[in-house]
């Protein structure tokens, strides 16, 4: 089985465009205090500013280890401060580009003092909104350089280009597998990598199991996992299986197939629910298909090679049924 | 539990506007005797001109009736004649306006004959495709009053009306369940409801669940279901399942307690798999959602006044996998 | 021509879900003054609390008469306080349904004392997030009865139900034109009908020229226009034309068509652009379209009978390039 | 100025899944006569099997020199044989993937035959329908193999592979053009790049426009360009600028600006339309916009730089309406 986490901001204030969210928001430590209680979770992913910054990393290292718990990310916090509006390291303006480079560096000590050994890029500023108005090839050099430099400056830190088709930006540079395995493989750098997380993955058109196998075709790429689920179309950061299942399936066996040997984490937006229910519902499905993949491994090999969609949907009527 | 039957055309060979099938094309006869050999089906809907005319009804009628099944709808063939190309009972030319309703009223009358009680009118030439060249308010008026003239002329026969959001043309007249009930609405007759197709809701934007109480509220005008499935963005007329899973089970809750009184019909293009197979594999899965519902109704409708998605996640969970 | 207006908060600090805005906030008053001075903008549109509540109600008054616009419609603010989270009037909860009629009837209050005709009401929160946790037909029958008591109590305002498919909820009640004619019509109540925002409807699926006919023959219900565009999958809130071009000629001649009567009102969502500058396009784009239906109705009359795509594309050619 | 070309199947009788066309369907000989009279269009694409066959190679020649046109590409018909409804080089049966390396190198060699410099590949087969039923790693060895082999074995000829989300497979292996670039880098030949289908571009998520970036970044390896529109959720193959606007004066700029050295073909699915005028008519918009672009070129490299969404709103207000 694999080892579980969760993004500690998911258990706070979750907020819309329209309303500051439906919760009071707890203290980091509060919610750390609560992450650690779901079951089989390991590991915690930390959102730089929100929950880590140079005053506080001791503190919470020694929180983690009281807690027995590793620290699976550190998460950059490139997505809140208004001055990357337009772009971190792809900013027009190079005083901005400098400035999201230094703070992407102090997250890369944060990360060795924490002994995290991953850096989780979610670039979501890094991307544009109307046609006819981006330097495309401009900015994509200024996206390679910025993240080689990071990568070449930390090379006992793994940097995974977490990717998503839109939002905040109506396009985000990093949108899908496929184009961000072609921005890392532009920086040449081994330590560089790529997260899915499967709610963007839904909604950008492509199949999540297969994107899995693209990572792997390009050199081993994937490093690491977030999980939530959504209705097809936007990022609705739902609940693990609230509307797919067979997607899950495929995915965990193309996972074990492909040798993946990162965390899956957790990675949800509840803004209506008790936040560690609805993440340990997530748990809790994910080690579900996990355990199909485990007890039907061979078989689940002779359906991928026999390409017979009725056999496909027999052995999942016997695998979530029993009969 | 329901009465469950399939389309006899999805026995056959499916086309795409690439390759004219994949399959040998069997014939209608051949078909039929498949079709009855599927577990648990006790209807056929017969599509106009493929399966059924003028010169076979007494034959088709005497082999249902020694199969002992249900002939459950006709389909006019609208969709296939090139005559109809740019609509069938709202095309400009008042000629074709005609034949097609001389059709469909042929269709009434074999309806008649075969002691079916409904027509399915997927009215799928009924649209357009292009900005700026459509009076549609001229449009939706023959619309109106060749589903009216109809409609009265076989006060015994309910009439169906089929939507789907495109194709064949860009855009359907009767594109989802609200625009067809205005559309049902607007012939003052009560013998004009609507058919579901699953695959056709999924991919409208609409939640097909709350699409049969939007039916229900407009004066119980549900008349007919057909199920598949899809990827979410396309009619991919899929095994049901295939994809999604508790869309189905929020759908056979709703239609129970709607009071739904109709079938539940297998509507697919298995372009690529065994037909029967296919086929009878949606109806296991139907089969299975429908137990659930069964034997969780009042479970479901407390779900249902929570509103609370932990407690429905914790409930899909022990449905699915009993646990 | 038209008269056009603009909501006044889209002049203000517009945010997204991860950052708090990329502007400042400027007050109601600056913003009153800076939109004023938008060419063409003789009305404004208020949003309750906002930009509007009863301490100010005067002095707003005052400052709309000084600079000689109108007061076009008041949009209560139903959609930032978290008390809504699950819904305002379809609350599971009575007293929040009781609280949310109250502040609605404060709101008609506040628009008859600023001498304003209409409420905009964009039930944003009135949806649900997840499947198989909602009573759908006890939900609308609320949605239906505090609409109608709230047009009853105010007979002399027209109430504009403003759809979207999505967001913030994962599916809203009123999500696209047809949905929401029938919930009009089930309150029985002449003074409630439709706001179009052109790019909820962009990305409903529906055709925003075809919705306006839907309205017309359900009785004159189109009581407002939003205007502004998006890349076709998510309400982008982009400047007109951005993106889209036919769909707005072909709409502004079914709105002169079907005899509209109302405001053409932008509503963007100018993140990281110069605000007025932004909402000031949107209206030359709009106007732009306006002449070229004022200049060739008859030939698109014309147009629009012959449903030929190629004159259709030799006319926008012309219309747009002038040969 | 570019030069253009169409695709000689559009003139024909183009069908959908229901209707085997509104059209008769003329010869190959009256189609090449009817093309080569559409103005600017100086050269043709030809359809293998339904257009060029090793028994009419000589025929075709003559008849292309004696029109004083060229041929432009061969496009293998690898999607109407029902053999390959589970994919050519990608299938299961090693007798079938010989089978599609046979016929596509003799298509490599007609193309040799004609002068013909590109041969453009669109495995329209080769992707899967349903999820947990595909080895995703082995087809892609073989597409990869496949590719290679017949590469290496015509050096002198380019590929040029033609990437669409799906249809007829619910997934392609050739989906976005980020895929395509990685199976294209896969095979180590220079002589295989990509080709853009502009519909099928739109309706993929991705923007057309930076697609030619980043096929300018990974080696210069865009090929070929198809033109055509769409409503953005479909490959409605509609006349260009039928929908959208800007996003072709976007990629138009990039085209340039990267150094694009191919032909603009239209790829149209005139159903219902005229096709020759159809498609005249997307020449006429493609140059419309060609020519903004050579008279504006310095302006929008202005533009691009400084990303300033106004500043383009502007200026296409002015390049389309010159005022």
């Amino acid at each position: 089985m694999y080892k579980y986490s969760v993004i500690l901001g998911n258990l706070g204030n979750t907020c819309d465009r329209f309303c500051k969210g439906y919760k009071d928001n707890p203290s980091t430590e509060e919610m750390l205090a609560e992450a650690v209680k779901i079951p089989h979770v390991e590991g915690i992913e930390l959102v730089g500013t929100w929950d880590i910054r140079p005053d506080n990393v001791k503190d919470m290292k020694r929180r983690m280890q009281d807690y027995g718990k590793t620290c699976v990310s550190i998460i950059p916090d490139v997505f809140t401060d208004k001055v990357y509006g337009k772009g971190t390291i792809t900013n027009n303006d190079p005083a901005i580009r400098r400035k999201a480079l230094d703070y992407l560096r102090k997250i890369g000590e944060i990360a060795l003092e924490m002994d995290c050994k991953l850096v989780n890029m979610w670039m979501a500023q890094d991307g544009y909104d109307y046609l006819l108005s981006t330097d495309y090839d401009q900015k994509r050099d200024w996206l390679c350089e910025g993240t080689a430099a990071l990568a070449k400056e930390f090379p006992t830190l793994k940097f995974a280009l977490e990717y998503k088709p839109k939002e905040p930006r109506n396009f985000s540079f990093h949108a899908r597998m496929a184009d961000t395995l072609l921005a890392a493989q532009e920086t040449g750098c081994d330590n560089v990598g790529i997260c899915i997380d499967t709610g963007h993955s839904f909604y950008a058109g492509e199949n999540t199991a297969e994107a899995v196998v693209l990572a792997k075709r390009a050199g081993n790429k994937l490093f690491h996992m977030h999980f939530n689920d959504n209705h097809g179309c936007w990022d609705d950061d739902m609940i693990v299986a609230s509307v797919h299942s067979t997607v899950y399936i495929d995915l965990l066996f193309q996972l074990k197939k492909t040798g993946y040997q990162g965390w899956l984490s957790m990675d949800q937006y509840p803004y209506r629910e008790h936040a560690t229910d609805a993440i340990g519902e997530s748990v809790l499905w994910v080690r579900r298909f996990e355990e199909i993949v485990e007890h039907n491994f061979t078989e689940i090999e002779n359906l991928i090679r026999k390409d017979d969609a009725v056999e496909t949907s027999r052995f999942m009527r016997k695998a979530l049924f029993g009969k």
